[in-house]
């Protein structure tokens, strides 16, 4: 990724992380406040804001609108987190190089935590989003159908319902473009309906979206295999350790390298062919072939 | 409660029954959705819902408006009770009657479920309400600011942290203004919104409603210590079992008694004096007295 793309994307991050600064402002009972801030402000990529904020700024010439949206996207995919490291569920101690909520804080506070961010989030769209009530609408709707027992929920279920078994790749499928795609496409058709978007841009955008989302597993799939607890941040080999079955069960290491070059360049094409002048989200689909090899 | 009023009650109930029965469809995958529908379909007093439909109904003459709104209020109050009843909360095993949603569908599902409702409560405002665009934001903002870290979950971490604890009568206010008290509110505020109040009327509803839930709780409060599991639905004795400090430890049964029949008189004479006709609203409030005597 050259230098001129790495300032970007951190100008970016860093009005999120400011924003997100922000937004959550420690109030009575400090506690809650504490909780939610340590995960959400814990340094992670802000891959899906990022998306967002750059989708909106190439089709308007301008990221501010799009902001609130993609902090209240980065605060649902926190969230998702602290819910998912509960015992009760991938029961684990580290995130992002973190201990993660529950160990800090408790298990009771670590699930009152995530039920705030769940409409905290909401919350902060229709408090600061600048754009028509019928825009705000729309992007509200996406974002809670997104996060609900239809699309991320959904691919969460049927993740845990799947551990130890032998599942079918449409099976699989399913639990990633839910699990992990319905947030790429909402970050991304977010920021394209805050940017102006039309019909047929915002069409090319969500297969960009979709392929990109695809690639991200397979790329989190292969580094579960292949990187440390240091590298990765989280506790790796959790996938075979729960007996999940992965792309990696499908296709082998190889395949799997090949199949995830293939999506990340035909997302690139998508754009080419679209014309939308994106030179950040062509490096982030790039960087997501990269992360692995 | 007069059999006209019952019959009315009914009404609102069986709507809110059969509404909530028609958007909670069952989807793959089929567990998160069933579910969802045990908690929410288990047959509750529905006294949330049904005074938001009455406060629209006496307001504009019509309650389907607020039918969305107020289901949605009864299915954040339903994922509030799955999540409190979870081991690392309350670790209770019956509600209403029946096993807590953890015990029939396990805890990793009972989570999902309550976080799926979180976000799906919003999204059927979005998506069924009939009313004007700003309208349906300014509902919905206040909706998601009740069920957040400044309401509703404020109440339930102060209360959690309050547990064997002696704390003072401003805690356990707090703890009920927001606990118990935001729901009430929200009920009465998103009907009345809809039902087209003018500034002075919903000051009133408002304030009514501040009453109601406080006189609510005490009369919780009172029951926890006289009932058993079988006219409460719900294991008996708890706030005592878990050092809790209720309104029987300042005041005394006698006290409390007193107060909560003070607070319902005073409910109504708002109604009278701000020429708010529901008969409904005010048997309500003389109901959440008798509960206790």
């Amino acid at each position: 990724m050259n230098d001129n793309i790495k300032t970007k994307i951190n100008e970016y991050k860093e009005a999120v992380n400011k924003k997100l600064d922000e937004y959550l402002k420690i109030q009575y009972p400090e506690e809650i406040w504490e909780s939610m801030r340590y995960s959400v402000l814990s340094g992670g990529k802000r891959i899906r804001p990022v998306m967002a904020l750059e989708t909106c700024n190439v089709l308007s010439g301008n990221y501010e609108k799009a902001l609130p949206a993609a902090c209240a996207i980065e605060m649902l995919h926190c969230q998702s987190l602290i819910h998912d490291d509960l015992p009760c569920m991938d029961n684990d101690d580290y995130r992002r190089g973190k201990l993660t909520n529950h160990k800090v804080f408790g298990e009771s506070t670590a699930v009152l935590a995530g039920d705030a961010l769940l409409s905290f989030a909401p919350q902060m769209i229709i408090q600061h989003t600048k754009c028509e009530d019928s825009i705000k609408l729309k992007i509200l709707e996406e974002f809670l159908i997104s996060a609900g027992a239809e699309k991320l929920i959904a691919g969460q279920v049927v993740d845990i319902a799947s551990e130890g078994k032998q599942i079918n790749k449409e099976t699989l499928d399913f639990i990633h473009a839910n699990k992990t795609g319905a947030l790429f496409k909402l970050s991304i058709r977010t920021g394209a309906i805050l940017g102006g978007a039309g019909e047929k841009t915002l069409s090319a955008l969500t297969e960009f979206s979709e392929k990109l989302g695809l690639a991200f597993q397979i790329s989190d799939d292969i580094l579960d295999e292949t990187a440390t607890l240091d590298t990765l941040g989280k506790t790796p080999h959790k996938d075979k350790a729960a007996g999940k079955v992965t792309y990696l069960s499908f296709y082998g290491m190889d395949e799997a390298k090949k199949r995830l070059a293939f999506l990340c360049e035909n997302a690139c094409d998508i754009l080419k062919s679209n014309n939308i002048d994106s030179e950040v989200l062509r490096q982030i689909a790039m960087s997501i072939n990269e992360r692995v090899r």
